[in-house]
Order: structure tokens, then sequence, then C-alpha cells
């Protein structure tokens, strides 16, 4: 059975975060292995002290208002590994082991799978 | 001279992404070597338009209320490699060359430097 790390936080600490005007902070899901980036979403504050106490991904889902302990529904269940916030304390950073098939609802593994082209090297602009 | 990737993009597929209610888009971005986290900012459309044309990372500062041609101060530019969108079109991904120092305006490499503490190993949460 996978596990997850257990992180003492204070409610003081996850208050000295900045939230924006709905109460909310991004989270960037990272996984352990790859280093692939798996996905974004947000969490509140007490989505957040969940994600510590229980070691498992817990996120703010925006579009049903409601909490949303990843991978209940999918099973695909995200298990915190580290735990980081930015410089200016309003993005957080977790790096996982990702369960099941991946962190996408569509059955991806990341849901960044989509790429804006191939592109074409050429010199970066001066300056 | 480090390079970026110019991708072409057209201004309808920049206006099909979902951006928020004050017009903007969160990128996060990556090292291209290490996979590391570097940081994540803000982008609107104009600036997205300007990182896929100039190969180089061009933010919106919501702080300075102004377009933010990374490195232009500091010297730390970011040349595009690659860029994804995700599932909901909500949220971008790049994969960037980073020159200089590193991301953060600290002198870190990436904005992530501080972790939620080491933790403590346990079992996962049943179900």
């Amino acid at each position: 059975m996978p596990t997850g790390v257990r992180i003492d936080v204070t409610p003081a600490r996850i208050h000295s975060l900045t939230f924006n005007m709905d109460g909310l902070i991004p989270a960037i899901v990272q996984d352990h292995e790859t280093r692939e980036v798996l996905m974004m979403a947000w969490m509140n504050a007490e989505s957040l002290h969940l994600t510590f106490d229980q070691g498992r991904m817990v996120y703010w889902s925006r579009s049903r208002r409601e909490l949303w302990r990843k991978g209940d529904t999918s099973g695909d269940r995200q298990f915190v590994r580290e735990a980081y916030y930015d410089c200016d304390s309003d993005c957080l950073l977790f790096v996982v082991e990702q369960e099941g098939a991946g962190a996408c609802h569509t059955g991806e593994r990341s849901c960044f799978y989509r790429s804006f082209g191939d592109g074409e090297l050429v010199e970066a602009a001066p300056a």
C-alpha cells in the first residue's frame, strides 16, 4: 500500500500563506520519480490542513464548490512526499506518488498532455 | 547565446484558452534539464503571444500591472523549449532554459526553496 508523508503544520502557518480573494491558493503537483508535472489544482485552508494531516492530496473543487479528496472516486490517489511554498507564499508545490493510471480525469497521466506544437528553433531575440 | 523555441500559435488558439476574470492564466515553469519546478507566474493574452513569438518568457506582473519580460532587469532570462496546456485549458506549463543564477528574485534557483518540514512517514489513511 502506498504511503504518504504526514506533515505537522500549525493552523497559524497555514494562515500565514497568501490565499486569493476566494480563499484559495494554487497547488502544483509533480511526480516524485519522473518529476513530471501532473496537474495544478486549488486548495483552501481546510483542504491544505487535510492534505498535511492525511498525507494525501485534498483539493477544493471550484466547480463543485466542495472538498475534493483526489482519488476517492477514480481510485487514483496522490500520496504526499514533499511540500514546498514559493517566495511570495502564494503558490504551493507538492511532490507526490501518483496511484493508478494518472492524475488526469481524461485517463492521461498528466493533465498537461497537449502541447502548443513542435515549434521552430530560432535564435532568441536579442536583449 | 541561449536559444528559445518560437512557437506559431494563432490569436484564436490563444483566446480559446480559459483566462480568469482578470484576463489571466497561470503558467508553471520547469527547468528543461533537471525538471525542477522553478516558479509560477501569470500571463495575459498579450504576454502569452509575446512569449510564443520571442521564445522568451513574458509574464503579466499583477503587482506592477505591466508586462514583465523576465530577465530584462535581472539578466536571468528564460528561453522556451516546450509549452503545454492542461485538460481544462486553464493552466499552462512551460519547459525552459533558465539563464543566470535562477528564477527567483531572492537569488534562489527555484521560487519553491522552502519546504513545510521534513514530515514523518506514516501509513496513508485507509480509503
